[in-house]
């Protein structure tokens, strides 16, 4: 098949590689749209251990069951493959399982990813593709999950209706524009605030959603001003925006993986009563509840989303990293 | 009066200083007794911006009503005021007011604090002194409240019946055991290790607390395998050993203050769902489920409490500096 293969950082070559084998229990899919996810980038620049050169990227997958049940039925896959014994999946956190595979990895275990023709998953990772979803739009199913769940836990965790909280949303990538129009549109939150240093990201992000867009350095981001503030890029100055923005008492949902780690005021959290909750994944249930939201197209139009073809992926990868491609999500279509 | 001024960085003075002034709507406390707090010892090293010198130190308070309504009634003080008036006031979140002061303080506003023979306190502040609560042992009121209110938060977030969970607790100071306490005879914790590096702390807290005590280094002390922690130190290296220890999906409730700011590990806060929670406060509603546990006697004996005379102060400051001092906690009889 032809895959474009991860071999070095900054490096991805479209080429041919073996078809994925038959394995009990899972079934083949023929691809038809893949996502590139902020991880993958994370990867394409050499920084994540559980994604090492030679690979397969992608994990935000659509397509068509070739082999195995159900041969011919349109599909979208929850790429995060989970053990079904341990305490997590038996309590319904399956997202934390504590021997999780996620497509597209190769430490501890290997999968390929979705940057290819064909990719083999286990059938119970495997959803019908919901009507009023086109299936060149499906792999948004994956990141949305990711921002409903993000959203889901900081509306928990803060002690106000989330439709009468001030929120900043921190980052107008996929996950950024997705949390934004998750509180607008299907939590109807009305005070929300997205920041981006990137003036052409932030006038994309606008068409969408009802947000005020602003730069970093702006007087909208008030000190001690917001309910809940979702760090969707995780560096440390934009956690450091977070935790001075935050209200006493206000939650920090933190979705961005960029820096691991570095410095944080850790006075101000303790004085000021604030949480701070890590996120990235979601339940079955979550992803299942996204599909529904998809399908009444409860987010609006995705027409934000930009197609390229799967053999241009490396262009596409590139210009992601040089800041020059606007969109908050490219799909590579096979 | 006779009071314990804090003069200089590691300065305490006993000296004669002004009686407090008669406030509308306040009443003067002939105190009995007055607690000495990690924050007190916080100030003590110059390192707390709210406490400068020259300041009557001490918020731990009980006494006699002097002047005021119910003259000659025994109390004991809750320290912090609140301003009623702000949203946080309003909805039962007071220990997050934006006008907030606390006995012992004079940044923002002044308010001479409890190592004194008479401190001044608006009328809302008073409580009555329980039935089976010594009005020595009174002042352990208010790190009680710290740790009960720590405690609930806790186990409001994790997702297990807190009976069920395992603890770690950092630090064997008095908000470490008596969260210890709260988690074991309370709330029926039966899993808690607690850790100390001063192995005279971790013998004197063994004598009251179920729970295995060991040193920072220790094998118990396992990756990944604490459903909840308690850093009532708030170290850089306290704060790590807390992330490193909690299992995916887990609660830190970070409580102590002496780093303000540090390096941590926000790879492993994103990836595993971890959630941090600080705090350092209570609610009025705390101060009275408090004052109602310490009246049945629900915490066991007190005796682990050591009292001093206020004359002595400067000696007790220093002896707890030292590390000579295996008391969790010091109480300053005037």
């Amino acid at each position: 098949m032809r895959a474009l293969v991860y071999t070095d950082t900054q490096k991805l070559i479209y080429k041919e590689e073996n078809n994925p084998k038959t394995i009990d229990g899972e079934s083949i899919i023929k691809i038809t749209a893949s996502g590139i996810c902020g991880s993958d980038m994370h990867a394409y620049h050499g920084k994540d251990n559980r994604r090492v050169p030679p690979l397969i990227l992608g994990h935000e997958i659509s397509g068509v069951i070739d082999k195995g049940k159900d041969i011919g039925k349109e599909v979208v896959l929850n790429p995060l493959i989970t053990c079904k014994k341990c305490d997590y999946c038996k309590n319904a956190r399956e997202h934390l399982c504590i021997n999780r595979i996620i497509l597209g990895m190769n430490r501890p275990i290997e999968r390929q990813g979705g940057f290819a023709e064909f990719v083999s998953i286990p059938e119970r990772n495997i959803y019908n593709l919901p009507k009023g979803l086109n299936i060149k739009e499906a792999p948004i199913a994956e990141p949305t999950a990711v921002a409903l769940h993000a959203v889901e836990l900081g509306e928990k965790a803060i002690l106000k209706d989330i439709k009468d909280a001030k929120a900043l949303v921190i980052g107008g990538g996929a996950i950024g524009l997705l949390c934004g129009l998750i509180l607008s549109k299907f939590k109807k939150c009305k005070d929300i605030i997205i920041v981006d240093p990137n003036n052409k990201r932030l006038k994309e992000c606008s068409k969408y959603l009802e947000a005020n867009p602003v730069n970093p350095e702006s007087d909208a981001i008030a000190e001690n001003s917001f309910d809940i503030v979702f760090d969707t890029v995780g560096l440390e100055i934009t956690r450091q925006q977070s935790i001075k923005s935050i209200k006493a008492g206000g939650t920090i949902i933190h979705i961005g993986l960029t820096q691991p780690s570095g410095n944080f005021d850790f006075r101000k959290t303790t004085l000021q009563e604030i949480t701070f909750i890590g996120t990235y994944c979601y339940t079955n249930n979550d992803f299942k509840k996204t599909l529904e939201i998809l399908s009444k197209k409860q987010l609006g139009n995705l027409t934000w989303i930009e197609y390229r073809n799967l053999k241009d992926g490396a262009k596409a990868f590139k210009e992601i990293h040089d800041g020059s491609c606007s969109s908050p999500k490219i799909v590579l279509l096979i």
